[in-house]
């Protein structure tokens, strides 16, 4: 079953709301089986809107508009339909009484703009308002329209409690399962070029399929399966997903919602180690992502903000000395910082960050150079330090990226660990 | 001049990612008068791809497309257009070349994979890459095709460096500009009760127009003029924001893009004070947005993440007797760990946080329970610490908001110290 998503509203294509409605009614339907072929938006123009609605029902079983239910003269969503579907609006005396029944226990007024509320097309099956807009349905051809208001929280109870029902009943005969493999530390290519056994496989059959997705830091693979329940969809992606993994290995931070932070997370609660945090370019960053983690109690003790260097000096105990020959941005520096909240908080393990987040250079260090340290209860070894070369970005995106750098970084090394740890 | 603008991917169709890049594009075109008329959204098809940009080509003097131009099987904008168009692709070695080199600055190996992005459709002008992958621009019959990346940031700079120059030059007839008063600590009703005055006014005159927008923790105020060119159009808009940071006061943090963060900076630079935080339920977020500020190192000296409870006293030195009287989160705690962080760091003045994240209430605490204190150079007072209970919010919410009410809490108690020292 095919549908299309039209979203309603000239603040839209103005720029200054986005559509949030359409991905989530996607998401909804996926899951019910539901393809979505297309999005579209269009403006508060009757003319507009009808040409946007007939070309969707030509191509579709189901079209669901959102937008334009509400009671000011830039409400058109009734009109369009009718128009496409050659009928009249007629008024609805039960939504008639259900505004007066609503303005009355708000306290307010119900005035003749209101009413155009409760003048539907003709033919159309009312869909009860959560709010004071009522949507509706209406069959046009061998389609069928729905008509939802655009305020997020009145759409989606709408949506799930009339049209979900219907059209997993028109037959959803397959419902879309999608699962996230997430690598950091990798280029999009390289991670495509180690997923190529699976991408050529999956090529020839189309189900599941494979999509990738760099963001900052991180390049995800999307594996979509289809299948009639949603059991079998997942039994179809999951040996993907587990093939990808293991091509993919120590690059894989997570799986799904799991960002690099509760990879950590697992790792120390499997090691049994305390963690506490030094860091200067992202001040404080690092800590916060880390905190997200539900329980990060359990083994997060706390953490130096050292961002001055005197704080460096201060906090952490870092030797005047190191700090002149080497600066501020080098590994020694954050070596001795990692140490020194180590030390400070008692933890087992300690994860330290320095570098430049701009907008200039730092005593000749370029922007984006970022040097991570790890000190643990393990033998520090040669690659305990490292430093990053990120391309040269904002302010906030460099500090962002560091943090997502100094967590693969301790990621990495606690995969060691476990692993030696065996 | 009338434009569309598609954005392509799967993810979208599938409810996986909101198409925000559209807003953004829609807002920038309406600043250089470009009518934005339809928004398409489609999947990573290239028959369905090549459907809607021949349709949109037919209605509009200009198509701006998004995404589809990575290096992988599921990138296939440069053959939809190719394929509309009626040309073949053809590999640019100028981007061979930017592609090697990018590669090699990053320290990376060029994959086969990454070539496919220097395969542009013939007749195309090269859009320089702001990442990897090249945007470009196509003229189809008396149309043009702007094909950009998805990445927001390379799409932004992109379109902004050869996009806007362009349309800007071939004719827009009215600008339309929006500037931003933000505020916090104070309801969206009330924000609208103290701007009334202007709201009236305005809705008589119809431009500009006001609308308000609540966000977590800050009320938005949005005044939006349209003129035959932006400088005539700022002069309708900026004295309408004069006057709504007269009428709301201290309840603003900032206009446009400047958040509490910024608003702070500025008081402690005219105070010539330094600060230092002390951070428990944030973990680093409070100082993470302090250092976003540009020039941050001229008075945020560092801070202490207290998050485990002996972190409180290991680090900040708070008496234990204390800890166990009030238990961690509450005001003689906050107050001790932000005198710690002045104290260790030698700071003017401190900020600390302490707080229930959640998902579970915490010794009695209800989650949303945020306690801040503020300590400096002047007489602590009665308003030095406060307790807020924000509503019940997924943990990362309720961290994040936590950081902007204690952000918010410092910004007021500085102010009045600039008032006052006047």
């Amino acid at each position: 079953m095919r549908a299309e998503l039209v979203a309603v509203g000239s603040e839209l294509l103005l720029g200054e709301s986005v559509d949030t409605n359409s991905a989530w009614i996607s998401a909804r339907l996926a899951e019910i089986g539901v393809d979505v072929y297309r999005h579209t938006t269009v403006g508060d123009n009757v003319g507009r809107m009808a040409d946007v609605l007939r070309e969707a029902l030509r191509r579709s079983d189901a079209v669901i508009v959102t937008g334009g239910l509400g009671p000011t003269q830039d409400d058109l969503t009734r009109n369009a339909v009718a128009r496409v579907a050659g009928v009249d609006l007629r008024r609805h005396d039960e939504i008639v009484d259900h505004l007066g029944a609503y303005f009355a226990r708000i306290g307010r007024r119900l005035t003749d703009n209101n009413l155009v509320q409760a003048d539907l097309p003709v033919g159309a099956r009312v869909i009860d308002p959560v709010g004071t807009a009522p949507g509706f349905a209406l069959e046009v051809g061998d389609a069928v329209v729905y008509a939802l208001p655009g305020v997020p929280r009145e759409m989606e109870a709408m949506l799930e409690g009339a049209v979900v029902p219907e059209l997993a009943g028109r037959g959803g005969r397959a419902t879309t399962v999608s699962r996230v493999v997430r690598t950091a530390g990798i280029a999009e290519a390289a991670v495509a070029d180690l997923s190529a056994p699976v991408v050529r496989r999956l090529d020839e059959s189309g189900n599941p399929t494979v999509a990738f997705l760099a963001t900052r830091g991180e390049t995800r693979v999307r594996v979509t399966g289809k299948a009639p329940a949603r059991a079998e969809a997942l039994a179809l992606v999951d040996p993907v997903v587990d093939e990808l993994l293991d091509l993919l290995g120590t690059n894989v931070v997570g799986v799904d919602d799991e960002g690099v932070e509760h990879a950590v997370a697992r790792q120390l609660d499997r090691l049994g180690w305390s963690l506490a945090v030094a860091e200067s370019v992202t001040a404080g960053g690092v800590g916060a992502r880390l905190a997200t983690v539900p329980g990060a109690s359990g083994w997060f003790l706390g953490g130096l903000v050292t961002y001055a260097t005197h704080a460096k000096r201060a906090l952490a105990g870092v030797d005047p000395a190191v700090l002149d020959s080497h600066g501020p941005v080098s590994e020694p520096v954050a070596a001795r910082l990692t140490e020194g909240a180590r030390d400070r908080l008692g933890a087992d393990v300690a994860l330290g960050v320095v570098g430049v987040a701009g907008p200039t250079d730092q005593g000749g260090v370029p922007v984006g150079t970022v040097c991570v340290a790890v000190t643990g209860p393990a033998p520090a070894g040669p690659d305990a330090v490292r430093t990053v070369r990120l391309p040269r970005r904002a302010r906030v995106e460099t500090q962002q990226w560091a943090a997502s750098v100094a967590l693969d970084f301790l990621r990495r090394r606690l995969a060691d660990q476990v692993r030696d740890g065996r």
